[in-house]
């Protein structure tokens, strides 16, 4: 048999199993400071889920118990009244017009991004930001989209929007023209978030090139400011030229539960190559209905929960204890002189490295000096090179022994 | 954006979302039969989740509850402890060789088997039973392994594995060389089961042939006969061509809970273009880190509870009960004079239309003067015209019910 040659053209491992082995390697090499260890590595929330949600969860068990109210398969794309309290509760409630059929629910964002790929073509001509949530890139070589990699996270064929410090880290829409756009906003990792206004600029040059924007606004939750748009849809057009992704992990701490949704206009269409229009909602649906069968049952409850009163106070209470230590984080780089961004929109701080210091050896550096894991910028592609991300997931207690630590850091000091 | 216009070869609408389509639309014309519809037609469980997969499901979500206990991001192929007792459940505790890692927990074995084609690469010689679950057939099209529809199920490229009353539903290798072959033992949708005999001889057969065996047994659960092969494993060839696919929706009845799992040994190989032999293991790995966070932790503790011994006698009854329904249906048709297979090793009965009737015309006579649903045997492809499949999946009392309503069908009467 055959296999996907496109795989061994990956050019290390995922970025986050790669921080897992070097930690591991650190614990047995130093078992007396391994306790000591903080993990501000990956987004992985640590607070119990909202007892909203714990309730639902309950509840739905417990129908699972009894013949009268059991349930089997569902729909592919989630129980009607799911979809329609999202589609409420994110969209109509704040005047965006979304149905609840264009609703995908799903076990995570992370899995819809990868599986769009299988409803479009071959040909198409695509951009993901630099740096980059490395699972854009990744998928797209396994799909065969990009060409050779150059040994330092880019790919032949995938174009970089390349954000920098300059452009606070949100690209303008490139002079070429392209078919198929990721953006991130709350960005993954930089934190940075777009205005409505560059946001707009995205969507008319979308539809003035015949692109689509994979829209993916998994961090939704943590924007502060209320000038900026919570969802791309808040731009009207962007019906035609957008999909959407969510995810309730990080909002309501779902990482180990499992769901996000894909939000796919009615209007919206690709094309085949002899120019034949075809709307993406019916491919998408029939994706879901011919290769899963669905969100597991509490699951389903456990997000509509999220949208009641008491599940929206307390996810609004887990995000402003998360914002808490954004600003911990974020003051304790600003009293170090380090340049940092994000933090006030999103849960990440990104912050520039000091000077002549590589990003993994900067890694290196902070958790053999100080037992902190950070994300290295370098695993989020060329432009991510001199930075590093700190995640604020994570307790308070352990935020505050983060900032005292790094305070105290050679590795860290202003040069 | 170029769409993947593999889709668009698709022939008709996935089979079940046909029959719930056809069976909405009787129950709108004809509002006071609409109550007496039974379905016996997707196989879908009816009965309530074994109390030991309730109380583990309660457990895991009062530790979601607690942040000592709380869990977000597992490892994305399932916890360590799960795997283990799948392999040692259902592997090693049986003499088969399979390591925990071997094990990869999944959402269902559907989702997997549509997964799997994202590994393997273009140009492989593909062959689906015939009749087949069409997901095989539908996935590989979408995959764009195939070639046109011949409009009655068949896609150009893809070579059917002809399963008829004269082999018994068990087809033979074929002389031709193959590169990936789907097996399905107990098989869906004839109930039909392979002996060790002839499971060996397939695996002989990749073995000479290079090819992989994908071997599904998600009815693995149903087989009664104990000199059956419960796992393609018990052949020890089959560590170096075969892969598993393994449900929990059809023994724990977790159709709506959502698990499965796939077993990819270290052995197993695939090859490149210029002829180097490629492990699939890493590759397989490679994909779930980067596309899914895995399973929902409640329902990773849910599996586990399966192999408990509580989890196991309840197991046994379930799968007891629906084969007592199985054997009525088997009955009924025997009284009937209508040839029948299955119903002994699997959950399923797979009936001979009375002489001359189409399926699809069989399907709506039942739903209109007996309002019972079956699956029209044409819905799993070319040679599945001129049967149909009685879903052993229901209460006592409406397989009972089912079984003396057809009994009275001048549309079943032997001409």
């Amino acid at each position: 048999m055959f296999i996907n040659e496109h795989f061994l053209k990956l050019s290390a491992g995922y970025l986050f199993p790669e921080i897992a082995r070097r930690v591991a390697t650190f614990a047995e090499s130093n078992p007396t400071l391994a306790p000591r260890v903080i993990r501000c590595g990956i987004g992985d929330v640590t607070e119990p889920l909202p007892s909203a949600v714990i309730q639902a969860l309950h509840r739905a068990v417990d129908e699972l118990a009894d013949r009268r109210t059991f349930r089997g398969y569902g729909p592919p794309s989630g129980y009607e009244e799911v979809r329609a309290a999202i589609a409420e509760g994110d969209y109509r409630s704040r005047g965006i017009e979304i149905a609840d059929d264009e609703v995908f629910l799903s076990d995570g964002s992370k899995p819809d991004a990868s599986a769009f790929l299988e409803i479009i073509g071959a040909g198409n001509r695509i951009a993901v930001p630099d740096p980059v949530y490395p699972v854009y890139v990744d998928t797209n070589v396994m799909a065969g989209n990009t060409g050779a990699s150059d040994g330092r996270g880019s790919y032949a064929g995938l174009v970089p929007l390349v954000g920098t410090p300059q452009n606070g880290f949100v690209p303008e829409p490139p002079a070429q023209p392209l078919d198929l756009v990721y953006l991130c906003f709350p960005n993954n990792p930089t934190g940075a978030m777009i205005g409505r206004d560059a946001l707009a600029h995205w969507v008319r040059w979308a539809l003035e090139h015949d692109a689509v924007l994979l829209y993916d606004a998994a961090y939704e939750a943590f924007i502060r400011d209320p000038s900026l748009p919570r969802s791309i849809f808040e731009i009207p057009d962007a019906r035609r030229c957008a999909v959407e992704f969510r995810s309730f992990s990080k909002n309501g701490g779902f990482t180990g539960l499992r769901a996000g949704c894909t939000v796919v206009s009615k209007e919206l269409q690709g094309r085949t190559r002899d120019g034949r229009r075809v709307a993406l909602h019916p491919l998408w649906m029939r994706r879901w209905s011919t290769c899963s069968n669905g969100v597991s049952y509490p699951v389903q409850r456990a997000v509509q929960a999220l949208y009641s009163l008491e599940g929206r106070q307390q996810t609004a209470a887990l995000i402003d204890f998360y914002m808490g230590n954004a600003a911990i984080l974020l003051r304790a780089m600003r009293e170090l002189r380090l340049p940092a961004w994000g933090g006030s929109n999103a849960p990440y701080v990104w912050v520039a490295c000091p000077d002549g210091l590589g990003s993994w050896d900067l890694f290196d550096r902070l958790l053999r000096e100080a037992q902190v894991v950070v994300t290295p910028g370098a695993g989020f592609g060329p432009h991510g090179e001199g930075f590093f991300r700190i995640s604020a997931f994570n307790s308070r207690e352990n935020i505050t022994e983060v900032a005292k630590r790094l305070a105290g850091l050679a590795a860290l000091a202003a040069r």
